[in-house]
């Protein structure tokens, strides 16, 4: 079982997600995250895919993807050659009492930020790598965590070689 | 045409992103983005797809997506009652001459983050609502934008109510 990060670009037309996320389903591959934005040229999205699997199967979900209509490029993002970045918005129950505490001991701690306030809530947001965001939700345990919503990573080559489209 | 975000959550197997995205495709609904990314609980998936289109037929579609197996709760975040985010990571031409410039009068201005140098380009991180990110890719029309990778927007509601599942 191997982790992989596909970065995708496609034309922005309705039901390529569905194909791209189809494929996967076809093998019952789980897609663990999905991130697609338009890119800097309006017609085009870029999407990121983390999905895990064999090794072989995976190559050829790549392959099949890469025939698709409307997908101009599929390649893989690895550790080495790429930046990777997700966003995790947490809600977490905290007593007016335990506010002030709960804001020095961990989200100062992490760099993260308080973007809403509620009577006995807390929404935080935090950006890092994956495994950033894990141990983040790992700390909160102690606390009543409310909600998450995490967007999946986006992902991008390293340097400025090879660039194909926006 | 009216924007929506419906926030959605599912059991976290395998197709059921083709499955949603397929409801949007079959009425040739574009989804201008979507995120997806395991709640606290992993047995969870959180999904924030935002489309635009007819008023009716998107409400059509949430109840399409209601009903379909794996999916537990869909709902429309509103900006009155809900916190948005969305990651950029942009890839920008700077050459060594422009660099400290390029720094001081737009990365520190909003806020981002520098995440990879190379000798002649930057990786940018910055989160914020939907309108900050296309004002930050508009105003790096000057330079030379070489990849951008948009994670799409994630969601929660405001406040400690309601909240059904993780």
């Amino acid at each position: 079982m191997n982790k992989k990060v596909f970065q995708i670009l496609v034309d922005n037309t309705s039901g390529i997600l569905s194909r791209i996320s189809g494929l996967f389903a076809r093998r019952s591959y789980n897609i663990e995250s999905i991130t697609a934005g338009v890119t800097a040229d309006p017609r085009y999205t870029r999407i990121t895919i983390v999905a895990s699997g064999d090794d072989d199967i995976l190559d050829q979900i790549e392959k099949q993807v890469a025939k698709l209509v409307d997908v101009h490029n599929i390649k893989e993002l690895t550790p080495d050659n790429s930046v990777y970045r997700e966003l995790a918005l947490v809600k977490v129950k905290v007593s007016p009492k335990e506010r002030d505490d709960f804001v020095k001991s961990i989200v100062d701690l992490y760099k993260a930020k308080i973007i809403d306030v509620s009577y006995d809530s807390l929404v935080i947001e935090l950006t890092g790598n994956q495994a950033k965001i894990d141990s983040f939700i790992d700390i909160l345990r102690d606390y009543e965590i409310l909600e998450v919503a995490r967007t999946g990573i986006a992902g991008l080559a390293r340097g400025s070689e090879e660039v194909i489209y926006l």
